[in-house]
Order: structure tokens, then C-alpha cells, then sequence
């Protein structure tokens, strides 16, 4: 065969079913590593526990992730041997601590939210001085969908903001900004060099979680926005001598874009991509990490892609509705979790996703848990 | 889950496995009767050899087939039991016999070559007579891509014919017709009696085997040609009952169009339909076995798919070209087989496929067998 690749995947959830997905028709077999036997990608691959990190550092000739706290230790253990795995430690561990990511970002000169570094009260009542009231305290590793966060709001909040998360200093806290929109750019570069950018995507949230994103995002037309967001991204993956798919998730203010947080894999905002673009991000990262030419990220049609999140919904209600396309993982449901999406997608001829909130609604009330959608 | 049907396919090539990849999303798991455990399906799910059609028979929930020469005792016993296997075993002894195929069509007013049944030489001699020369005499079971066929020129190869294929009795005796295009449709039809086609594909072919197809075919700009094959098709699937994908082929004459032959089954012809329909013949299939609602069959995209016979290309190179989506089949390299294909999209702005010989040509010359095409 021409291609005969084995890539190993660090992680086995529903982001490495759909990079197994779409690396099958390249000829590029995927294995996994990841302690849930049952996991969604056990479908398209052999899953590998990790206390068989031995075996699975022997089962493929290149490697990637898509769980982003894989620990880099392991990922080091593969680039020291004669393997590569694509993104290297060095960005996984920026994208692992909120520190280091804004720091970059700084020295990148690429514009961010404002932040201060805080290891101790001093600084934290130093931080509170410099980025006014109210400001949001992190820890810089771990915490997710709101946890290891609290929001200060008076200076009366700073010694109890303290005793809370002193303890995983350092911290970072960061200054609220007005924002008009989140977006997320994402982006893909290949062994060569060469980079490729999809259009913006508009991402909307519900109590922390993505609920739907709508490609291509309104701020598309502004040009200005586009190019400061794909000039960010551009240096990041130039910085990292990146290879595959990376994520920026971006806030649109009145000056311009500020970064916000990189994900250093493929990404929920861009799972519209598989129907919606003309080589999907999960095809893209594949093509990058086997070395292969990348394929465009031009959009083919305006989408509107929701999370299935708790529980499923009748698969009949939503295939009915024209337009749809459906993407169940395979998980068992659970309050808040990711267990599929729809990709609506509006039929010929055209029509802007913004102007279709009917076709939205229709999706949305098949789903169980509404996320607030409507 | 709210989708957890399991499909049982009849057959394991290509065709099974791209099945699968469609049904994968919408939580539908595949099981697969091979006897080549290394088929291609075996990346999507269990394969069972012949011998275990017993367990084979309890490990799905309804049954399909993706092997258009399925033993039709064996889609029989599924159907005897309490479950049920589509297409019925009704059609499939209709598609595996010429005879019967024409002789359905025109019990069905639907237009067909000219035909005679030929059990022995005189009514061999009456065909030459009714039909008149050169026809063409083929078993009416068995023979594929040129076997099983005798071409008779003059009245002196009538014994000769009869010495070569006699034994096989009863023969078809096909007169020779003059089209101008071979096209096929593709239509579906759902558990509800739904019918959904897609839009007319022009079919070339090469030494007997498909070289590639262009959808949508010129045809298809001629409305009268449409209604008459979509008549056609939509006839024959409600004639059968029939619920999944068929693929009607038919010739495009001066006269309109003349039904040629039928697959019960997703067709080659309809690769295409993975990137440049709404929903692809595939997926559509799935959703009509396992009863769910169908997907729309609209064109996205015009979009030419071409078939690697035979020597696998340089993946890089194909990929290279722009708009071009690679699929491998996991099949070994073998004279005159099909081992992938390539869909070539023209990139936005739409091109029309016949206008874009350039685009062709430029990924036919990265295949090793250039398959007549340039």
C-alpha cells in the first residue's frame, strides 16, 4: 500500500473516534491510549491502557494527541525515542498553565486579556490595584468548566480569595473586559512549514460549556479582525514549530481581538468542519501529523453546529429536520457531558446561519437539555 | 443511548466499509459475513466467515448487504426469522439474473435494449433474425466485467456462440444499440416508502470496469431524460418493496433513456456522493435499513470521481493537487481491482466538471494506471 501509517493517539474520547474517522479513507490506522476500554474510539482502533504505555510507544510510527492534559513526561518519552509525537511537550505545557499561555502570548506580542502573576496576598492586593474590580482569580494548572476560579469583587474578597486558591499558587488573575463576542480561529500547519486557516467561528457558551457555535462567525466581514486573529495564530504555530490542528479562542472587543486560550489539538468549534469545510480539521491534523500535503479549510456552506450534551435525543426527531447531520459518540449519558453534536447545515441554496434562527429552533427543541438555546 | 442498532452486512469489500463509516455517527455498530478476514470492513467492525452465518445471523438487528451476489438462501433465513434483511431476497434473484432483470423491466413498462431469452440454437438463429447483427449473447447468471459473453457479428458465429456458452442455458441475446452516454441514478427509498434520487451521474468505463464518473451528469440539464429514469427507478423500487439504496443503470439514446441493469446495493457510481451530496448514498442507505428518516440527495458540489485499479498512486501527490479527497480501501495491489477512489472537487467558486478536463488530467497522471482516461 502507498500509505500504511499507524498514528497513536494519546487520548480515546470522541475527538480521536472522528481524527480515526477521517484518517480510515487515508489509508492511516490510529491506536490509542486511554484507560476507558469502552471509550468512544475503541470503535476505529485498538485502545491501549496506560499502565501499557510501553506497548503502545512500540504500536505507531507517529504520534498525536487529543486529551490536552496528557502529561508532557510521556510525550517527551516519545520524542526522545526515534519517534516524533506532533504537538511537541514544549506547547502542551504552555497550553496546560494559564500563566504561561498569557505570558506567551505577550512576548509573542500577540494582544491579550490583562493578567498579573500572583504567588502571594501581596501581589494579589498589587493585581487588584492594577486591573480594577472585579478580576478573576485562577489557578494556573488544572480547573475546568469553572472550577479552580474565584471571582473578586470587592477588596473585602482578596484575603478569602486567597485562603481558597493560595495553596495552587502561582495564580493568575485576570482583568474583566467588555466583550462583544467569543470567536475561536483554528488553524492547521504541516511538516513543511505551510499554514492554513479556517474561517472565524462565533462560539457561544451555556453555565461554562460550548453550546453551539455558528461557522462562518458575523466577524468575518471585518477584515481587520480576520487578519490580527490569523496573524496570531500564525506566530503561535510558527513559535511551537507546530505540526496538526491548533485552536485560538479569542474575544472580539471595540480595539480588536484578544486571545484568550490555545487548545493544541482539534477543537469543538470546529466539529462543523467534517460537513462544512472542504477538508475537515480532523482530516487536516491527520494529513499534518502523517506528513501529507494539508487540504483546504474554505467553508462550503454556512453551519450552525450544536452540542448534544446530558442526554440524547430521538435520532428520528433530528434527522427529520432537514438539514441535519448527526454525530453520536457512543458515550453514556451524564449530566453536562459532551456525548454528541448535530451540524445543521441550511440547504441549497444558501442562506446565512444568522438568518436561520427558525431552522436553529427546530433542532434545538429535539434536544433533551435545551442549553439555554432557546 | 438513543441509537444503538446493530447492522448485519452481507459481504465485507469497500462497499461495506464505507457503510460502516457512515453509520458510525449515528450510533449504528456494523457486523460483517467475509470469509477474507483482512476484508476492508474489518477496520469498522466484527467479520464473521461464511461458516459462522449462525452467529453471524444472531449478532445484528436487521441485515443489509453490500455483495450484490449474497446467496439469496441465505437473506431467505434471516427473513424466515424474526428479523429482517433489506433488500429482500425477492430483488436480489432478479439482479443476479439478466433475463429476469429485463424481463422485470419490461413487465414494468419500463424502456429496455432489445432482448430475446435463448435456450437453444433456433432460438438463437430467431434472435439474430429479431434483433439482427452484431448482438450480444451472455449467460443470464454469473460473468462479470466481459466474461460470459459472446459477441456474434455474423450469422456464421451463431454455432460457435452456442458451442461456448450453450451449456449455461437459458442465454440472454441483447441487440446492439447506439447511446451517446452511459448514466446511472441512484435513488433510495426509506422503511415508509420515502423515495429520494440523486441527481443523474455519466459512468465511463474502461476494458468492462467503471474509470470514473461526473456528477451531475450533462443529462441532467435534459428534463425529460430525468423524469424518465427517475420514473424508472421509482417504479422498480416500489415494485420490490424495497427499502436502502439502488442504483439504476441505464444508456442515454436519441429515444430517451433505456434501463440496462440494477444493483441492489450502494453503488460505485455514487463515491462521489461522500463529499458532493448532502447526504451521501452511504449514510442514506443506513438510515433507510435501520429506519430512520432519509437525508437530502442534493448536489453541494459538482465533483468527478475517479477509481484506483489495480497500483495504489503516491498519496502526497494526489493529495497535492487541490479539491481532491483520497480514499484507500486497505485491499492489496492487484491487476484490474479496485483499491480506492478519488473524488475531485472542484474548489469554491463551483466549476462545472466537464469544463474542468484541466483539473482531471491533473490528478490522472499521479495514477500508476491511468486507466484509458487521458
Amino acid at each position: 500500500m502507498a500509505a500504511n501509517t499507524t498514528v497513536g493517539i494519546f487520548g480515546g474520547g470522541q475527538l480521536g473516534r472522528m481524527l480515526a474517522q477521517a484518517a480510515l479513507p487515508l489509508g492511516i490506522k490510529c491506536v490509542f491510549l486511554e484507560d476507558a476500554a469502552d471509550c468512544p474510539a475503541a470503535a476505529m482502533g485498538k485502545v491501549y491502557p496506560t499502565a501499557d504505555f510501553a506497548a503502545f510507544s512500540k504500536a505507531a510510527d507517529v504520534y498525536t494527541l487529543e486529551f490536552e492534559n496528557t502529561p508532557a513526561t510521556l510525550v517527551t518519552s516519545i520524542n526522545k525515542s526515534n519517534k516524533h509525537c506532533f504537538p511537541s511537550e514544549q506547547v502542551l505545557t504552555v497550553a496546560q498553565d494559564r500563566l504561561l499561555e498569557k505570558q506567551t502570548f505577550t512576548e509573542l506580542g500577540i494582544a491579550t486579556v490583562p493578567f498579573c502573576k500572583v504567588t502571594g496576598i501581596d501581589e494579589l492586593t498589587q493585581a487588584v490595584q492594577t486591573l480594577g474590580l472585579p478580576l478573576v482569580l485562577k489557578t494556573s494548572r488544572g480547573g475546568y468548566d469553572g472550577k479552580g476560579q474565584f471571582i473578586l469583587k470587592t477588596e473585602q474578597d482578596i484575603t478569602t480569595a486567597w485562603q481558597k486558591l493560595g495553596s495552587a499558587a502561582p495564580l493568575i488573575a485576570e482583568g474583566f473586559i467588555h466583550f462583544q463576542q467569543e470567536v475561536s480561529i483554528i488553524a492547521v500547519r504541516g511538516q513543511t512549514g505551510e499554514i492554513k486557516t479556517y474561517p472565524l467561528v462565533e462560539n457561544h457558551h451555556h453555565e461554562g460549556i460550548l453550546s453551539h457555535s455558528i461557522a462562518p462567525a458575523a466577524a468575518n466581514e471585518n477584515q481587520q479582525l480576520v487578519s490580527q486573529a490569523t496573524q496570531a495564530v500564525s506566530q503561535l504555530l510558527n513559535h511551537f514549530n507546530y505540526v496538526g490542528v491548533l485552536a485560538l479562542e479569542l474575544f472580539v472587543t471595540k480595539e480588536g481581538v484578544l486571545a484568550n486560550e490555545i487548545a493544541p489539538r482539534v477543537h469543538n468549534s470546529g466539529h462543523w468542519s467534517i460537513e462544512g469545510a472542504v477538508c475537515s480539521q480532523f482530516e487536516n491534523h491527520m494529513r499534518a501529523v502523517a506528513g501529507l500535503p494539508l487540504g483546504s479549510t474554505a467553508i462550503t456552506q454556512p453551519s450552525i453546529m450544536l452540542n448534544i450534551i446530558g442526554q440524547y435525543p430521538s435520532s428520528s426527531d433530528v434527522l427529520a429536520v432537514a438539514g441535519t447531520h448527526l454525530h453520536l459518540y457512543g458515550k453514556s449519558e451524564r449530566p453536562n457531558r459532551k456525548i454528541g453534536h448535530i451540524t445543521l447545515m441550511p440547504a441549497p441554496p444558501i442562506k446565512e446561519p444568522n438568518q436561520d434562527k427558525e431552522a436553529l429552533a427546530k433542532v434545538v427543541e429535539k434536544l433533551p437539555n435545551k442549553m439555554g438555546m432557546l
